[in-house]
């Protein structure tokens, strides 16, 4: 886009961010647009064993940017292994601990792709916390052990978790239990079957009552909570994290704002552009935020749908297919660089023709 | 077109101009331009057989717009018909004389497609024209007997020929003999074997000598007197007519110019937009007329090619392919007239946001 652009105004100031909506290639984009630095360590994977994984540090090592399925996907487990009885997301605790013993301020966390449904247990379990039965004795925190857990002992919680600012980028508004929670909802794509669904949502139920009791914290209900088998509920529960729309979340930790200010035109893109895109997904967030400030908007896209009034609700103006003619998704896909660069190319002299500037 | 800038701007005055280069379709676009009517009538083929052709009538009669190929063509013969020592323009000659009979001031003619290497003599023949050999018995007028001409015989020239003006659309700048010339260039596309190439050329040559010596008019070197195996000449010869680039004289019929006076946003298009649409295609001739004129000009088609320096040199401000992505030719070509209006929504839409009228 940057050469698209220069080419027909060599002087032009092209402001490039990198954006990602919250899910899968998140921290690549950020740690690309903040110039960032990669931090690999040993965590242990959705079933305990190591592996390992990597988050992105920016803003000189002051903020951290991480996405759970980095140590905690369903990614990690081959098919015969998804068992949501099974699985933890202690991996993703040993990554937030990490951060936050390097001095970090803020953590940014996306929680998509998920192989687990232990309410975040596994991820306190590695900043400190413990989960007792009534026995005292402590718990594996898994999805399985949540209906035994009578008791959460914060006595070995970490102490500076409570100085670093957790922000959860999560789209997903599911509560923690019922119909539209997370047993319910994915647990039967990370292996549940229907008795361990009720088992799993039995769990969360108990979880969410000890946090009444024991931390008194209310969860369940919070838009999100029922994200990532409860990871979102979890994270608000055992380490103050705040759930957020992922592509604010990004936007803000990007600058987004900073380089919209005073931007004449914004062009912004994705695979497809069509209905899907109004839900949270970049080029959306992008034009809302861009519409605020007066700028033009153009979309560009592989493909684009363009009977969709909700592109032009969240503030674009005009998309265009980058493709030059009938080709096959193949050719799109090599050439994608170079017509991305030839489709602004014509955008910007469309503009510059239409605003009298050329 | 007009919908799609319609559904964006219903206010909006669209002035719709058929047009075409001078080649194929030429005639339908006129006599839609125009509001036309349609002429049918009985003609000789390029083997003088009896065949039903049509050409437009516009402006209220006033002025003729015909192709030779309707009479003429090569599409009218079988492959194993095509010869062109036997293949004549007579029934092109009808068509003009039905349409000089009826009064038309002017007439329109364009000569693509040709079955023929007569020099336009068929044509001159149906005109009145008597080509005679040395015992001065009229010849057939077709490219075998070119050589035979010994005499042209002006006597019975339909009278009222003289009243009308004949213009010819021809982007072919070939003089009528030589290596660049109707037969060698041409004749083998029309069923030539080279020893008929030899002899056409030479009846070419004396066809010019007859015309300089029995009517004092110098054919031969005027560029396209090559076109249509020589008819261009022959029209030029036997019809006082003028040969002008194709899409020039299309465009004056249309009214074109007065249809982009003031126009602020010129949308054309074709079916490939490439470095092929400088030579006299329609794309580019509208824009050299609207540049002149101060307009945006922006054009669509199937297929683009952006890397076209002579496409911008022309006066096109920008170009977009119609389709939305990915797709197969068959699917192109069967939502051509939506995917147009689609893209012309999204032109519209940028247009208008980049001037600051939306």
């Amino acid at each position: 886009m940057k050469q698209g652009v220069l080419n027909i105004i060599p002087h032009a100031k092209c402001i490039c961010v990198p954006l990602a909506d919250g899910g899968d290639g998140t921290t690549d984009a950020l740690v690309a647009a903040k110039n960032g630095t990669w931090r690999e360590l040993t965590v242990q994977d959705p079933l305990m064993r190591p592996v390992q994984a990597r988050y992105g540090l920016v803003d000189e090592g002051k903020t951290a940017v991480m996405e759970m399925a980095a140590a905690s996907g369903l990614w990690r487990l081959r098919e015969e292994e998804k068992n949501p009885l099974n699985t933890t997301t202690y991996g993703t605790g040993e990554m937030l601990r990490d951060a936050i013993e390097r001095g970090v301020e803020k953590i940014l966390i996306g929680i998509g792709g998920s192989a687990t449904n232990d309410g975040g247990t596994g991820m306190a379990a590695a900043l400190g916390y413990r989960f007792l039965d009534r026995e005292n004795r402590e718990l594996q925190p898994n999805g399985g052990a949540l209906n035994c857990i009578q008791k959460i002992d914060t006595s070995n919680v970490l102490e500076i978790l409570k100085n670093v600012e957790i922000l959860v980028a999560c789209d997903v508004t599911n509560p923690l239990t019922g119909d539209r929670g997370a047993a319910a909802v994915y647990g039967p794509q990370k292996g549940a079957t229907p008795e361990m669904v009720k088992t799993l949502d039995d769990g969360l139920s108990n979880l969410a009552q000890r946090c009444r009791d024991d931390l008194e914290i209310e969860i369940g209900e919070f838009p999100g909570d029922g994200a990532a088998g409860g990871l979102g509920a979890g994270l608000r529960a055992f380490a103050q994290a705040q759930i957020k729309p992922g592509f604010d979340l990004v936007a803000d930790v990007a600058g987004l704002d900073n380089a919209l200010h005073g931007a004449d035109l914004v062009i912004t893109g994705e695979g497809k552009l069509d209905a899907s895109t109004h839900f949270g997904k970049v080029p959306s967030g992008v034009a809302k935020r861009a519409k605020r400030l007066g700028a033009v908007v153009i979309g560009l896209a592989g493909s684009v749908e363009r009977e969709t009034a909700s592109l032009y609700e969240d503030g674009i103006d005009a998309v265009f297919s980058i493709v030059p003619g009938p080709v096959t998704l193949e050719s799109a896909l090599q050439n994608a660089g170079d017509w991305i660069e030839k489709t602004t190319e014509q955008v910007i002299r469309l503009w510059q023709r239409a605003n009298g500037t050329s």
